[in-house]
Formats: structure tokens, sequence, C-alpha cells
């Protein structure tokens, strides 16, 4: 078996031996080697999409069922002599209509039928009154026909609702029209051909319907769902290690590795996804009850807590920017505040996970409400350590120091040897600040995720006794880093 | 003349008279009234769509023309015997592949051409090795090729780089592969089917593409072009409202006019631009040279831009929830930065607007340089002055003030009354802090247009004095703020 290396600048072919051993194979240059190498890549990456997500192999199956059952209209001389030389249509049908979420194609199949049905109608009825008008008028009024249903249907398609929904249907509606109305000119056999050709459309649409819905589902709704949980997952693992980076950072690891540089940057999957909340949204409406889900499940409400997402990623950006910022806090006032802000972004994050669960559960959390107290405190308290700083500060530019408000200070002893530039805070000062306003939005989130409980009739949780086990972990390494500053602090 | 009005939750009809007064129309109550409102302000929104952009308006008519150009192929006798029954073809071909900018026409077109001629010479093919097999094997044999390349295409639809440029391409392979393959079992005559096909495709295609690029044209490069100068212009304007309006507040004019909310939300629209920026960049590379630019034109490189600019938008969306946040900083405070605040955005956006007339003009500013080392200077005093203001807290904290450093405080009178708690200063360093981080943004932005300037080979610019008048009327208001804030302290 062969698999390929590339490190920066080179590649490296090895043949692995059964054994286990592996063998370097001596490159060959030229552009036969290259073109290899770039199909070998291109079907690697290919591999690991399908391996990735084997749904998608699976909907590529079904199309390659559903165009062979089709074909069959064509190869089987009864069916064959029942549908005609119009069983093109079955196939056209279900090649275009054919998509990768049940909601889509059931989008896709209602625009075909309505635009088929209204463009047929209509233009059945310009014809009858060309037919009407004789041998000179009749061309010029199907021309004019085509003409202004086909502008007024291409500019309709610029109108963001129809653009949203019907867009398909448009389209479908000017092609129609325009075949129907002049064909309709010359075959004289409208209504048969009308007829043939609704009669193989249905053939492929039900055929598209049935394995689509029947055939391992995948349905618009439950992606979105899944989408909104994942990225809650994500936001509060990118907010947890951006925090826990910026604070790392005063212990001399600059290097991030790769595991982590991945989490971080998790915000950015929730910045660049509302195209596809929004996709998903638009067809989720078209799905029957599915799972938990009712037919009316409000999946425009998704699209709400994906916009208050949005605002608290806007938010860890700005934050991610003071781990690059050249005006670094110094490493004293970071330990000051390390503690309180650790457990700012850590019960922050809790809350996004809880709710994560709640969506994901569908069912109501009694934790919730305690959760967003501990947030909500540990806000309280950091915005209280920030108010003690100045005094520290200035009691430290103070020839004898004289603690004023010692009960804030926790017991933790005050420097007297080392005065501290004020504006030396700014840089901690502007995290914390930024922390504040993740905790605001975080709340934005907290509100938008109520309303989807309230609109869907989320169940209460099964068990009542608020949890505290989580908690618990997530403010574990606080108590930890609290000891480590403390041992600091004496070495200072 | 009738006009609606919509005030929160109320509706009310107008009747505007000759003489210039209005009456008031007695609202219907029932369904049909709310259907008629419904419908009129549908056709409303309509009309200002097309007024808006009339480009759009003359969009429509081109698609218009063009279907009943290719409908002339129907009703033309001699035509009609040229092309015979496949002339569908033709329109099906317009119908598709009209699209809104030439890029997307002729990326259509050929994917179109692509993916039939491929699957037809494979479908030939195919064709050729089943009717040697028997009349047994036959059938199976097109049956499996069907099924095979079917799902094999469908899954080259989701690998990225596919997606991007061929997704049309592979959809009409397989329908192209199934349609001529099946039919090819039945029909005797498939090279003269494949002919007429292609010859009534290759019509349409035609008639599209002059009708595309010659009436009219609408250029996606162009499109991409002049949305990136937009965006630009709305940064600018975004970052100086964020920034006015800070400051405006302290003055006591907490009300928002409609106008100054539009602009402070500019940034929004660069935030949710980024599908547009990337589907017209995919276009844009398949247009051949016009106006300006070449056909090699570096398209991608306003995708960095866009990127950029995105990157400084976060952080005015940052700014602007200064404006909304609980924590205000005190009036003196702001009073104290609001002149150096204010001339930092000021340059900040006149190095974007200038960064938008080099591309919009294509020429190398010599400007630019000046205008930077302006914002730099700019950021750089209110770093220093950022030092300075707790020395100045500091001393207003002890009983007997004594400036410290009077060269920084630039001659302003420092209050003597009013302790100020530090604490209260930290939004303010908020917001500077997020100042200096836009404006070490706006210069990735500044490297990025750099790039594509020698990419794209922009031309010096024509006259080659800087031009100071622009950035005198920009520095003009933080002027006459700059007194006003002396006079302001003064009362104090």
């Amino acid at each position: 078996m062969s698999n390929m290396k590339e490190g920066p600048g080179t590649i490296e072919w090895r043949r692995r031996e059964a054994n286990g051993s592996s063998e370097t194979l001596t490159p060959e240059s030229g552009p036969i080697r290259r073109a290899c190498l770039r199909a070998c890549s291109f079907v690697n990456k290919a591999w690991e999409l399908g391996a990735d997500d084997p749904r998608k192999v699976v909907h590529c199956l079904k199309v390659g069922v559903a165009l062979t059952i089709v074909s069959l209209f064509y190869y089987m001389r009864p069916l064959y002599d029942g549908v005609g030389g119009t069983s093109m249509w079955a196939i056209m049908t279900v090649v275009v209509i054919f998509e990768y979420t049940v909601g889509a194609t059931i989008c896709k199949c209602l625009n075909r039928a309505t635009g088929t049905f209204l463009a047929g109608f209509l233009a059945v009825g310009v014809h009858w009154i060309a037919s009407q008008s004789g041998e000179r008028f009749g061309p010029i009024i199907v021309g004019v026909s085509v003409f202004i249903l086909a502008s007024a249907a291409t500019f309709s398609r610029f109108i963001p609702v129809i653009k949203a929904r019907f867009d398909y249907g448009a389209m479908i509606f000017i092609l129609t029209f325009s075949l129907v109305s002049v064909s309709g000119y010359r075959v004289e056999k409208l209504f048969d051909m009308a007829y043939q050709r609704l009669s193989t459309i249905v053939i492929g649409v039900c055929i598209c319907i049935i394995i689509t819905t029947l055939v391992c589902p995948i349905w618009a709704g439950e992606e979105l769902h899944r989408l909104i949980v994942r990225n809650m997952d994500k936001l509060a693992n990118s907010l947890d290690c951006c925090v826990g980076q910026f604070f790392n950072d005063s212990e001399g690891t600059n290097h991030i590795d790769k595991e982590v540089e991945k989490k971080l940057g998790g915000y950015k999957c929730v910045l660049n996804s509302k195209a596809a909340e929004d996709s998903m949204a638009g067809f989720a409406r078209w799905e029957p009850a599915h799972g938990c889900f009712t037919f009316n499940h409000p999946w425009k409400q998704y699209l709400k807590i994906g916009a208050s997402m949005r605002g608290c990623a806007y938010c860890i950006e700005a934050l991610s920017t003071c781990l690059i910022s050249e005006n670094q806090a110094p490493e004293f006032t970071k330990k000051h505040l390390s503690d309180l802000c650790s457990r700012v972004s850590a019960t922050a994050s809790s809350v996004i996970r809880e709710l994560a669960i709640n969506i994901e559960t569908m069912r109501k959390s009694t934790k919730l409400d305690f959760l967003i107290g501990e947030m909500n405190t540990a806000v309280e308290e950091l915005q209280n350590e920030l108010k003690s700083l100045p005094a520290l500060v200035i009691a430290l530019q103070e020839p004898k120091p004289e603690p004023k408000d010692p009960e804030n200070n926790q017991g933790e002893p005050i420097l007297t040897t080392t005065p501290i530039p004020l504006v030396e805070v700014i840089p901690l000062a502007t995290f914390a600040s930024l922390l504040f306003e993740i905790g605001a939005r975080v709340e934005t989130i907290v509100d938008a995720v109520e309303e989807l409980e309230t609109m869907a009739e989320f169940k209460p949780a099964a068990d009542d006794k608020p949890e505290q086990n989580q908690l618990n972990d997530a403010t574990l390494p606080d108590q930890r880093r609290d000891e480590e500053t403390l041992k600091v602090l004496d070495k200072v």
C-alpha cells in the first residue's frame, strides 16, 4: 500500500510493506509525476470527504438508484408504449430535482409542479386567444405574451421573498410557458402533449420523493438543528480557549499547538454559517413532521439563535486579537485578574453548553437559571475586582501601602515593591470589558433559546436536581490557577 | 394620489389633493382590504427594487428579447424545417443559461458545453459496447453505467473545487449521459439526434452570449470591483459615525436620527457580503477583458481585500457596542480624549476612503503614505494621552494637584474639584484600545490593496503633489471640537 506525505515544500512517497516497515520511493521528476501526485491528492481528498460524512456517499447511490429506476420506463416495452417519447421528462425531472436534503427536494418538486401548472394554464389560454385571432395576429400575440411574461417572471426572481422560496418555480414557469405557447403554434395535440409531459413528470417526482424520504432520509431541519448545537459547542470551546490562552501566555508558553488553534478558531465557523443556516431554514419549512420535529416547528427561531451566536462570536473575535496584540498586559496584572476572568469564561461557556444540551435534547433545563446566576455573579465579581485594581495600584504608588478594601482582595498579598504604571492595566481592562460584553451577549442567546423553548414546547428535563458536577469540573482548573497565582505573588 | 403610512401597529391611507392638502381615508376592515394593502406594498417594493437598480429591469427585457428571438426559430417555416422538433432545446438553453452577469452566463455556457460533450462522447461509447453485447447484456451494461456515472458525478458535486466551478456542468453531464445512453437503446439515429440537439444548443448559447455581452452588459468583475469600493466607503462612514456618536452622547443628544443610524450600520453590509464576493469572483474569472480589466485581472485579491475589511468591521462592531453599553465613561473623561479619538477615526477613515479612490480609479495614490503617517501619528498621540490620563487622575486624587507633565496635557486646564474614580476610565480605555486595533487592521487593508496595485499594475496618479485639502477638511471638525472641549473644560 502506498501513501503520500507532504511536508513544507517536500513530497515523499512511501510504500508500506506487509510487515509494517516502510520504504521511501525515489521521486521521478517531470510533469507526469506531478500530474499523478495531483490526481492522488484529489482522490485522497475525495475519499476523506466520503469517509468524513458517509451520508454523502449514500445520497449519490440514491441518485444512481432513482435514475436507474426511471430508465426502466424506457427499457420496458409496455411502459414505453404508455408514456412514449416524452419519458425523457422523467429522467430530466429526477436529475434536476433530486437534492441532498428532503426539504430541498420537496421545495423543488412543489416549485416545479406549481410553475408547470400555472404556466401551462396561461399558455393554453394564450394559445386559444391566438388561434381565434387568425394567422396574421396569432404569432404576434404569442410573441408579445412570451416577451411580457418572461420579462415579468425574470424580474420577480429579483424580489427577495420570491428569490428565497420560488426562484426555481419562476424559471420553470418561463420555460414551460415558452415551450407550450410556442410549440402550441405547430403541434395541434396540445392537451395530449401536456398530459404526456405531466404524467412523466409526476412519475419522476414520485420516485424522487419516495427515495429521498424513505431511504436514509437527510432532513434539512435536522441538519439545521445539529448545526446550531455544533456551533454552540464550538463557540464555548473557542471562548474557553481564548481566555485560557491569554493567561497561559503569562506562563511563558507562547507556543499554541494545533489542537488548541483549531478550538480557538471555532468562532469562525459560527461567523461563516449564516448562508447555510438561511438555506436550511428555507428548506426545512417544506418538510413533513419527522423525528422530534412537527410540521410547524419554528425553524425561523433557529436563525435568530444563529444571529445572537454571531453577535457573541464577533466579541470573541475582538477578544482573540488581545492574544496577538502588541500591548500585552504585564504579567502581574494578568495574574491579578486571571482567576476571575477564567471563571467568567468558564461560567459563560457552561451556559452556552447547557443551551446546546437543551436544544439537542429538546428539553428545558432546570440548571440553566443556576448557571446564568453563576455567570452573572462571576461578572459582578470581576467588575468589583477591576474597581479595586486602581486602589491597589495607587496604594502601590504611595510609600507605605495600606490595603483600603481588604475584603475585595480576597486575602491576596499586596505587592509593596514594584510600582505599576497604570497604563499597562489598559489591555487587561479591555479584555475584561469584552468579557462583560460577552456575558451580555450570552444572555441574548439565552433569550433566543428560551423563545424557541416556548414556541416548540420543550418538555422539562427528567431530573429536577441541579447537577453541580459539571460546574465543579469547570472551576477546578481555576482553583488550581488560584493556588499558582498565590505562589507567584509570594515570589514577587 | 394615494399613499400609505404605517406607524407601529396602525396603517393609515391618505389621499393627497391637487392643492397639497391630504385627506385620511376611512379604513375598511376585512380580509379584502388587508389583501389589497399587501398587494400594494408588494408592488411598491417591486417598483422600488426596479427604480433602485434599473439594470435589473434591463436584464429582464434582455431575457424577454432573447426568448422572443429563439421563438422565431419555431415560427419561421424555413428554420423550422432546418432544426426540427428539437428547437425546444434552444428555448431551454436560453431560459436556463441566461444569467444576470456576463461571467455567470459564460460560466454556465462553458459548463453546459463541456458537460454535454463529455457525456455525449461517453454515452456513445457505452451505447456502442452495449450494442455489441447482444440484446441480453446490452440493457444491463447501459443500466450499470448510468448508475455508476450518475453516482460518481453526483459525488463530485460535493468536492469544493468542483462545486465552486463545475456544479452545473456535473448536472448537465448526468442529464445528457442518461438521456443519450438510454434513448440510444430505442432511437437508432443517435448521431442525427446528437447533431440536432447540439446545433440548437449552439444557437441558444450564441444568442445568449451576444445579447448578454453587447446589450448593456453587466460584468461580474465590475460588480465586484464596485462592491468593494462601496463597502470601503460604508466602512469609513460607519467608523466616523460610531466615534462621532460616542462623543456626541456626552453633549446630551441621545437621539440617533435615521440617517446616522443607517451610516452607523454600514459595517453590517461588509460583514454580510462574503457570499456575494465569492460568487462574483468565481464568475469574473470567465469574463473577457472589459473596461479597465484584463482577462487575467487578479480577482482573487479582491477576496483578500474583502476579508481584511471584514476584520476591520468586526472591530467596528465591538466599537459600536460601546455606544449602548451600560458602563458609559463619565463626561469629563470622554471630553479629555474626544479630540484625539476623533482624529484617529478621521485619519483611519480617510485612509480607507483613499484606498477606495485608488481602487475605483485604478491608480496608485501618492497621498496614501502621508495619510497612513497621519493615522499612525494620531494613534501614537492617543496612546500617549492615554498614558497621561492616570497621572492626571492621580493628581486629582491628591489634595493639592500638581500637573506632572504639562506638555502632554497640551495646555488644557486641569480639574481640581471633582475626583474621578479610576474605574470609570475603563470604558473609554476599551474604546481607545479598539481604535488602536482598528488602526492596525486598516493597515492590513492597505497591504491587501497594495498587493492588488502591484498585481494589476495600477498606474501612478496623474498629479504628484499630495493634496492636503481633503485631510484639512477631515480635521476641521476636530479643531472645532477642540475649541468646544476647551470651552466646556473652562466651565467645569
